[in-house]
């Protein structure tokens, strides 16, 4: 055979299993997205297009992996759960990250023109992305309780600063400035006295970031969330359910046979912008932490 | 700072350094390749489209991540070779494979138009990515030699096969059987003797590949390559170099301030399609595995 | 500083710190032990005098090292379950795995003499170690029964081989042909037939090889296991608890002032011979999995 | 089979293969080797007798694995280069570094009686291990001539400041202070003036460290190092061949069969106190490095 006697080449590429019996958490985010969100043009302090696009790419990743069972993103960043008993790729490190990275990109440089149709991609985006392992159900929901607290934390900071920007007339100097030294209930203060805005009516999008999460549909429906009660803090948990799109549906790519666990429970993903620090979402949720 | 009772869970996250002093062989594949080129109506054995349109991709990663001096793709593959030297990303391993397999993976799907510009992209394609570590010149070069000799091997299959098949009438099950214990003389003279093709006049592209490296401008032009005689074995080893696209100029992205090594040595990006086995192309540039 | 231009080589020293929040196993091997046991004429099938220098040195780890709560003997290897919250050495892998093994083995030459005054050491024995990380405390029960069920197929295996041999006068070809495709009934029937012996009133430290634990002392003394009634299947299931030997107490090695980690509850390491496939082990000692 | 339904828990031992191509350090470390010195009251500065145990052990490890080449050692520390084609344990990382960990601790232990008749160990002492990559034989140099500068650095250190405690009747404080912002040719001078040593003049083992190298006996002896001149400051730089001693000889523990590489060329493991930061050394054994 030629190219035989080249063939030991191949015993450099060392194993890289992960630890069997761990939850897998795969993490994404944007390459130099700073500069992105800008020469796009992405409205502040958030591009709910932009968002979307983000949910569409995360919701074609879950599609195409059934072992993720719950996604969450807030800005240029996604977090995924796989199931701790998923045998994907046969758990190598590699294999799984860079693919999960790289259908993420193409989905969302893929989808682009339907979010953006006005604002052509002036050049490719790109996303790093990691696996850690979490060994427990409870670094799992505080991995997640992590990620919302920070949504939380950035989205308030934001939402302030470029109302001083935007609508104070404040340079940004200025308005880091005002904003240095400023715990939470004074920023909540600080929006509410200066702009008339109530920070618990935004959009729940903004403040809680965005669920993905596959839900068993056979099943009784999860019980329901607490209904939003006008002007409360808890306006924002709705449950948006949408479903797969017709565009989605039209091309099912890659189909993952092996991968395909049980095919009796159907189930289906469900976007929602709710709190999941509490018990709540968890508790109506069992199977996310088998 | 809300979020900090959480913050533990980055401890979960650990290092992966790759070991210093060593030479980093970045390969991607496409993922289920196969039915995208069906899918897609790929033209066989060869498409160029396909090829030139990975080669554009790949050309992009180099022009953005200057530490990788050489690539070299077939088929639905690219590896790249990053100087031992290399510090990108502090060399941690999933930071560099997911990105560099991100950013090639958006070039594709961003550039898909242009080489294919009646046939729309059907639903997002994916790659990919594994880091090898090389400690010496040696296994570099037998790494390179080791890809060559499997884009001969399979395309010279591959030609053969879609002679019979397309021009021989054969059934794809009947042009396998033919084919089954021929060594590679008689596929040259199956190929001679039943459709007068002389295999070696075939396009380099697909004979031996695309290399793509990167040649220091400022230096003498590294020596010639041997001139191609009409019709003789090295017809393909013509070096074909292409400057620049304008529609890359226009948008260099996501600039590596800290990884842009030594300024002073101007360097250019050639694509050619000739022998890497041989010690001809690297004695011409003794850089590539400084 | 002199010395200085060479220091970079540390920087191809690459961490391994081990994943927080698993349980850490870490299991010893005596190297060629066959041949050792045999140039010390080990009493065969079991020495006992070599069974209790291993749980000797085993002991003294435990001793030295107090985030190791349980261990398992066998024959020449030993498993050490340390708590999942260890800290040690900062869970660095090569650290803790090569100085646990070196400890023992320097326990095991160090006491030799005690254990085999008229039978000199003839040369150096040695061990391996690894670490195998698990996720929850489901599997470190497995593990443990994993290591329990193999002492005892072994040990059966060997008492009736043995009794062929020594008693039987077979030679050991013979005596491997006579038990080949025995299952386990038959060689309990076989042993009490041919040689009158009631396996399960041999020795429990054979039958169930030996457990160290560290039992907590200012509790309420575990609840007792059940009381062997003469001649019955659980004769072995005696609690053989063993205080810290005088020769031991002279010399306390290397102390471990960080590691102590709980200063309040006094704990006792006990030696039983015991099942700890079944829950009542388990159950009498919550904290060995918290 | 008994025990079958636990055996997954294997699947838990990850690989650990150490990259191939690469030369091999496996260094090792006395754990608090400070109390333990002080307990077995060794001579300060340095100890001869317990130098030379050090020497004995590491000559026992290179008699027993053949792949290794060369060893350096200075007080509680020894380094061991395997040759870069090793496939010792198939190159396991954990197998490797423990087992030469433990046979090192277990020769340490078995021969200290030599060394110390009358004075016995009072505890079993321990050591660590670790094994870094190095791909070029360029960092093997420079890792071997960061451990003797190391070396220098300690014991003139080291002597001067004894010298001031034991013959300056100072306290260890205030030898400290004296010795604080010196620098080399300071210490050398303070040794000179006030205790008339000349340093250069001191046992090249303690200023040289130990150098245990495999030299191949059938080709021509390795040329001599230069003459030392009376008083001269290579005074150290004899080579102190020392033959296998008739105990060591007795008893070859644990033959290695397939790590017996070549039997054709006859090696003999030589202790040198010599300089290996410049050139002589290693031109003078080309093998070392192949």
């Amino acid at each position: 055979m030629a190219g035989s006697k080249y063939a030991y080449v191949r015993n450099f590429e060392l194993p890289d299993p992960l630890l069997p019996g761990t939850f897998l958490v795969f993490r994404l985010d944007g390459h130099s997205f700073h500069r992105f969100s800008t020469e796009h043009q992405f409205t502040k302090p958030n591009d709910v297009q932009a968002l979307m696009l983000m949910d569409h790419a995360a919701r074609d990743v879950m599609e195409e992996y059934k072992d993720i069972v719950l996604a969450f993103g807030e800005s240029d960043e996604y977090s995924f759960l796989l199931r701790k008993s998923t045998s994907l790729y046969n758990r190598r490190e590699s294999k799984i990250c860079s693919t999960l990275t790289s259908y993420f990109t193409s989905c969302y440089v893929f989808h682009w023109k339907e979010y953006f149709p006005d604002s052509p991609l002036l050049y490719p985006p790109s996303f790093d992305g990691r696996i850690v392992l979490y060994p427990s159900s409870r670094e799992i929901r505080d991995y997640f309780s992590w990620r919302q607290a920070d949504t939380h934390i950035n989205n308030l900071y934001n939402t302030i600063f470029w109302a001083l920007v935007q609508q104070g007339g404040k340079t940004t100097t200025d308005a880091h400035a005002a904003l240095r030294g400023t715990v939470s209930s004074q920023k909540h203060e600080m929006l509410f006295k200066s702009f008339g805005v109530n920070y618990n009516e935004i959009d729940a999008r903004f403040r809680k970031g965005s669920i993905l999460v596959r839900d068993i549909e056979d099943e009784p429906a999860p019980p329901e969330l607490p209904e939003p009660t006008p002007a409360s803090s808890t306006a924002g948990d709705q449950s948006i359910s949408e479903s797969t799109s017709a565009a989605e549906a039209s091309h099912k790519p890659l189909k993952q046979k092996k991968n395909k666990a049980q095919p009796k429970a159907k189930t289906k993903i469900n976007l929602l912008h709710c709190d999941i620090i509490k018990d709540e979402f968890w508790d109506a949720r069992p199977h996310l932490l088998e």
